[in-house]
This record gives C-alpha cells, sequence and structure tokens, in this order.
C-alpha cells in the first residue's frame, strides 16, 4: 500500500478501508505522508466524500494520533457544548458558567477565530492576564477545583486535527462536512464527555449557508457520537445577523457579563437557555425544560455563574475583577458611529459583512498568525425589523488605527438593508437533531 | 486574490483567468504558491478539469516559466516526435537517426522511464559513456553537427513542468488529460519547432487505456499545437503488447540498431516508418507516404541513419562503436527462458504486466530516485496470434538479481492468455487526428 494508491482510489471515488485511513492518518502525523499529499487527499475527500465506514474509521484514527482526556477522577457529569462558529457568538462564554453552577462539569476546549468568526479563546483573552493554553494537567486541575475550564486545544489532543485544519485552511477543503465533522467530533471524544450539546450555524454569517447542509452536519456529528455512546443534541441556530449587538473581543466579553447580571440582550439570552437546558437534560441534572429553565435562571440571579465565571478567569491568571468591573476591560481610543444613509426598516443585517468588518477593523484574523487587537469592535444597534430615521446610527465602531477603520466601513456600507415595509424576522431557533 | 480563492473557485467548478492561470502558475514556480497548496489546485483541475481558454493560459504560463530556445540558427526544418508513453517502445532511437538523414533537423527532448513505462534517455544512457544531461548550448551545438540531438530537459527549460510533474507523480494527478497535454506541449513548444509528430498509446500498458480518451487526448493536444501555429500530427497507436521483442534498456538499444540495418521486428518497423512519414511530410521534404517511405528505406539501406546514430552517440559523450557492435552494450550475468504451461494460442501478452516484470527486475523505476541495471531486460517471443507448445518459451529473461528475478516472475505469470483459438490481432495503428 503507497498513499498514492489511496489518493487515486478517492479521486476515482473508491473507498478507502479502515485499515487504510488509519494508516494514513498515521504516517500524516508522523510526517511520513507529505502535506502535499495529504492536501490532494482531501481535496478528493471534499469532491468525492467519506462514507459512514470511512468517516468513523477517519474520526477513530484522529481520535487516537494523540493523548485522550482521563476525567474519571471528577464525581460530576461531564457535558460541553460546541458551536460550529458565527459572529457575536459569545454563548459559551456566559453559557458555561450557568450550566456549571447547576451542578455539571463543563471541560471547554475552544477555538480562535479565523475569518469573519470570532473564537471563544480570542474573546477571553482580552481579559488582562488570561490564558487559554493549558497542559492536560492543568487542564483537569482547574475543571475539578471550579467546575469548569475554558482552555485551548492542548499540543498533546488530537495532534492530526491541527496538522490536518491548518492544511484545509491553506488548501480551500475547509467547509466538508466529513472533514468538518471528523475534526469536531475527535476533539470532543478526547474530552471524555458524558454528553455534547452542539450549536449548528446556519446563514451567511456561519460556515453552513443552507438549512439542509447543517442538518447533514447535525446528522453526521451524531452519528459519531453514537458509534461512541456519547449522547449528541444538537441545535440549527440562524446566524444570519450576529448574535447579541458586540461584535469583537473585550466588547463581547462584556456583554457576556450583561446576560450573568441579567442584562443581556434577547436573542442571545434565549440561545443560552436553549443550549443550557440541553446540557442539564444530557447531565441528568434537569428533568425538563421548565425545570432546566428555573434552574438557569436561579444561577444568574443567585450571582453563583457570575462568580464562577471570576473563580475560572482567576484560576487561568486572568483578572478577576473584570466581572464585576468591565471597565478594567481594554477600550479603544476611539468611538464612531455608522449611520443610515436613510429611513426604512432593517431587512437585512448581514452577519458575513459585519464579521469581515470587525476582522479588518483589527479584531479578528485574515490569516492564523494575524495579531488581534481585543479592545476594537463593533456594537450593532438595528437589527433585522427595526425601524431606523435617516441619521440614526446603525452601528457603533470602536477604532484604534484609521486605515483600518476605513476597510472597516466600506465592508459595513453594504451590510444593512433598509426598506418601507418590514420583512418577516427569521426565527432564532430553525431546528433539533437528537440521536 | 489569494491561492485559497482560485483553490477554491476551481474546486467548485468555476473558471480562472488567464491572468489568474498566469499568477498560479508563476507563484508555484517562484515557491510562494507553496506544493500542498498547488496539489489541492491540481486535484481539482484533475476532477473538474479545465476549459480551453483556461488550458491555453496554462500552457502559456508553464512555457514561459523558464527559457525557450532558439533554433533559428539551424538551417533545416526542426521535427520532433513525442510519444506519451509505453512498454518497449523505443521508437524514437532508430526513428530519430532515419529522419535526420532525410535532412530533417530533430531536436529530440525525452524523458526517463517511470513506473512500468520505459524512458529513452534510460535506454540511450546504457551506451557506455553517453550522456543526456545536456546545457541548451550543448544541445543546439550538437543538433547543429549531427542534425540531431538527444537530450533530456535542461533545467533552464519550463521549470514549471518539472516541480508540477514530481508533484503529480507524488499526488495521484499524473492521467489528467488537462495536466498531460499541458506538460507534453509546454516543452515541445519551448523546443523552436516547426512541426510535431505524436505518438499517443492507447490500451493496457499506457496511461490512456481508452481510445475515446487517447483521441480527446490527441485533440487537446493539436489544438494548444494550432494556438502557437505549431503543426501537429498524432497517430493513435496499440499498446496493449509490447512493441517490438525487447524491453529493457540495452537490449531495446540493440533492437534499435536492428532496425536501421534492416532487421527490426515488424511491428516496431511499420510505426517507425509511419511517424517518420509524417515527419518528413510535416517538414515539406517528402511529397506523401510512398515517397516519404522510400526516403527512410533508403536511409536504412545506405546505412547513412546507422552513421547519424554513430555521430550523435559520439557527440554525446557515448561510445560510437556500440551501433556497429552491440555486443559492447551491458549485458546481465544470467538468463532464464520462462515457459508455457500448458499449449495454446496467445490471446494476450500483457504490456502492463511486462513492463511491471520489467522494472521489478531493475530495468525500470519504481520511484524518481531508483537507480536502473540497464543490463536486465525480458525478450517477448510469443505475442499475440503466435501459437505455442507447453513448455515452449514465453520469454527470456536476462537478470542480475534473484530477488528481483523472483518478483519479475510473479508478474510474468499473469502476463500470457492462452486460448484453444486464435483471437481476431488488434490493428498497430488504432487512427490519426491532424490539425
Amino acid at each position: 500500500m503507497t498513499v498514492v494508491d489511496l489518493i487515486e482510489r478517492k479521486r476515482d471515488g473508491g473507498r478507502l478501508t479502515p485499515g487504510e485511513v488509519s494508516w494514513l492518518i498515521r504516517h500524516f502525523t508522523d510526517g511520513t505522508v507529505t502535506d502535499y499529499q495529504m492536501s490532494a487527499m482531501i481535496m478528493a475527500v471534499f469532491l468525492n466524500g467519506l462514507d459512514d465506514t470511512e468517516l468513523a474509521a477517519w474520526v477513530d484514527a484522529m481520535l487516537h494520533s494523540g493523548e485522550v482526556l482521563d476525567l474519571s477522577a471528577i464525581p460530576l457529569p461531564k457535558v460541553d457544548k460546541h458551536s460550529t462558529g458565527g459572529v457575536g457568538d459569545k454563548v459559551s462564554i456566559p453559557l458555561a458558567p450557568m450550566v456549571t453552577a447547576c451542578g455539571v462539569a463543563v471541560p471547554m476546549m475552544s477555538g480562535r477565530g479565523l475569518g469573519h468568526t470570532g473564537g471563544t479563546l480570542d474573546k477571553l483573552e482580552s481579559i488582562p492576564g488570561f490564558t487559554s493554553r493549558l497542559d492536560p494537567q492543568t487542564f483537569t486541575r482547574v475543571l475539578s477545583e471550579t467546575g469548569l475550564v475554558m482552555g485551548g486545544q492542548s499540543e498533546t489532543l488530537v495532534p492530526a486535527d491541527r496538522k490536518l485544519y491548518a492544511l484545509r485552511d491553506a488548501t480551500g477543503t475547509v467547509p466538508s462536512i466529513p472533514l468538518i465533522a471528523s475534526s469536531i467530533m475527535s476533539k470532543k471524544l478526547a474530552e471524555d464527555l458524558d454528553g455534547l450539546v452542539l450549536d449548528v450555524k446556519v446563514g451567511r454569517g456561519a460556515f453552513m449557508k443552507d438549512p439542509d447542509d447543517a442538518k447533514h452536519l447535525a446528522e453526521t456529528l451524531i452519528g459519531i457520537g453514537r458509534a461512541y455512546e456519547l449522547p449528541v443534541v444538537a441545535l440549527l441556530t440562524q446566524m444570519s445577523q450576529p448574535l447579541g449587538r458586540e461584535v469583537g473581543n473585550a466588547n463581547e466579553i462584556e456583554e457576556s457579563i450583561a446576560v450573568l447580571t441579567g442584562q443581556g440582550p434577547d436573542d442571545l439570552v434565549q440561545i443560552t437557555l436553549a443550549l443550557g437546558s440541553e446540557m442539564l437534560i444530557l447531565a441528568g441534572v434537569a428533568q425538563d425544560y421548565d425545570d432546566a429553565e428555573r434552574r438557569l435562571h436561579q444561577a444568574v440571579t443567585s450571582g453563583a455563574a457570575l462568580d464562577i465565571l471570576a473563580s475560572v478567569v482567576e484560576a487561568q491568571g486572568g483578572d478577576p475583577r473584570v466581572v464585576k468591573d468591565p471597565a478594567l476591560l481594554p477600550k479603544a481610543e476611539h468611538v464612531e458611529e455608522f449611520r443610515a444613509t436613510r429611513p426604512g426598516y432593517v431587512t437585512r443585517c448581514d452577519a458575513l459583512d459585519i464579521g469581515v468588518a470587525a476582522m479588518r477593523l483589527g479584531g479578528g484574523r485574515e490569516r492564523k498568525e494575524d495579531l488581534i487587537d481585543p479592545a476594537v469592535g463593533i456594537t450593532v444597534l438595528a437589527k433585522e425589523g427595526d425601524h431606523v430615521d435617516e441619521g440614526q446610527p446603525l452601528a457603533r465602531i470602536a477604532w484604534n488605527d484609521e486605515g483600518r477603520l476605513a476597510a472597516a466601513k466600506t465592508v459595513l456600507k453594504r451590510a444593512w438593508h433598509l426598506a418601507a415595509i418590514p420583512a418577516t424576522p427569521n426565527p432564532l431557533i430553525l431546528g433539533e437533531v437528537r440521536s
């Protein structure tokens, strides 16, 4: 068996055996299969797909390319949530402490932003001192002490995925359902979970533009979970406009804290409660949705969730006073309002454009090696269904660099569509898929 | 414009503009576009194709990735022949001196063997001292002194092709019509020719197994030639069984010399005359086929072609006495006969299997870096339509290494099919395609 034989077979629409997939991933991880061979293979996978047997073998080979966590010493049920990524999607940050406050351990392993989508780790690192680089020992210790940890993928967990993701990003092979699904699930399976809730974003600001593709991805993810006896629930949620009002990093932390003090925007709160309820039910600590929502509300009103956020920030080296005093977060030097040039109802508030604008402003990464300015961001002041007058602000831009501001404004100009008659609003939750 | 945008477009079945193709090839040649990005791109090209405009731009970018020969100082018409590669295909070696003897300059730039197919350069280098590594100045000088030169592709000619071919070979993207066609034609266009004759091989021992694919490749090659005002003629010829009787290196030189002394096997002579006639007609030195064949016969019977072969061998550092005394060629230490285990008519004498067996014996390369043993080879003693008795030799194997002999015999066992009734023989020339 040579890698060229395997590439040719996949190129011609054939199937790889589980042994061949395992050989491929193992030798890609150790460097025997070169990057250029793997990129030809993944383009062939992109175009010709993987069947269920191939996908199961692919996930298994990725999972076993490195270390797997053992969290059996932690007596609580362990549930995580994963989002496929969106604009203004800071849900993990209020959600995880709320769920932990209800008696569930959340070993959250998040990613960084790339392109128009933000990353939970980048947002958290806008808190002075906070670090998400935790070795597996520290990750487990923080989790057992606070019931929550919010780290990045460690070097030793699923190394095949880190290598493969970098390659996919550089070769136009990111939005492939089997490649997305195996990347997500190999990492989540390495976390030693009792349950997993997925937030599969759909719409112009998401990887999946089409609800049928999103449903197919959700079913694929759930199918992989089933093979490992991991209960998985997926919600399909709207990503046509940004979630909440804040898009950036420090400003998204501030909005996350607002959720934990009962002052979050409706859409963000609604998604947080929906995902949190699924997590509590999967963990077995809530009987039904009513019970779950009641417990989550209680976690907020009692201040328990906010205290947990402060504890985990402190445990990961950050300044815990931020949760009581968001003014300690970095602030941009300038603020400018971006105004409507005519009156009308907002019929589109484009998540993709606003995400790209935030990236251009310095709040995201065009390339992996780009540095992020945590202080800059966009506050969305007019969302779908809102009416604005001519000259009324559509957004507030917090900026530090004039060139970047100009680049962001160029994109923002096309983000809002205004019409004389309001459009029917999109539902926030489009569907759910269960094991 | 980024390379990822271009890969994504081709992945999704879109078109690249000529400017984008030129940018891609230029930056691949200078290393800005990485090997792993180019391999994703060529897999997408393999699966989604290139349209005529894209292909024209691809050829042009390849052609201008390096130096282009200027042979205008040579007053003779310049015609070359290119074969898509087969087993026992030593045609170039007798053909080129025959055509040169008729007053045509042949600036032949050949390749090396890979996989089951042999390479003209490897065969020539079995002549003691012969070198095919010629810089453009030496290439031009040998051509102007002898009317013929048989070199390899120099470092400075079409460097994009050398890089791309190595990548295709390692990534399962060799048998793609636009990639094959652009590779062949960019090199041939860099030779400053007045005409080109193509031998497009069809059958189990060829890259193109199917006559329709071969015809499509021929038409593609001719279309590219037309755009550069280069007259091109393509013959589609049979490659289901080896051409001639000898498969190897030194033994193929010996058989080539036999053609030049009027003792070559019928099929090899017939193909050589057919291709040679097309070359003479394209060059304008023969009026029609009868005239061309008469001139080619005369080149053999007069000894002129053999003298030209001796001159070019000498000019390229080889021992010219070889052409009169083939015993000076390297000889294997052992010879063994491979016998029929039952009687019957040969209904298949498989070029692919025999090519693989010769490679396993040490006469070819499994990988580009493998060394060749010029002395080993296979002499085919029973071809399609022949009747053999039980125990009669099907082939003679010249070998040096016992392990390699065993590996070769394993493959040879499936090469011959014997039946009670002879099959209809395949025609040698399947068709022709012209500008």
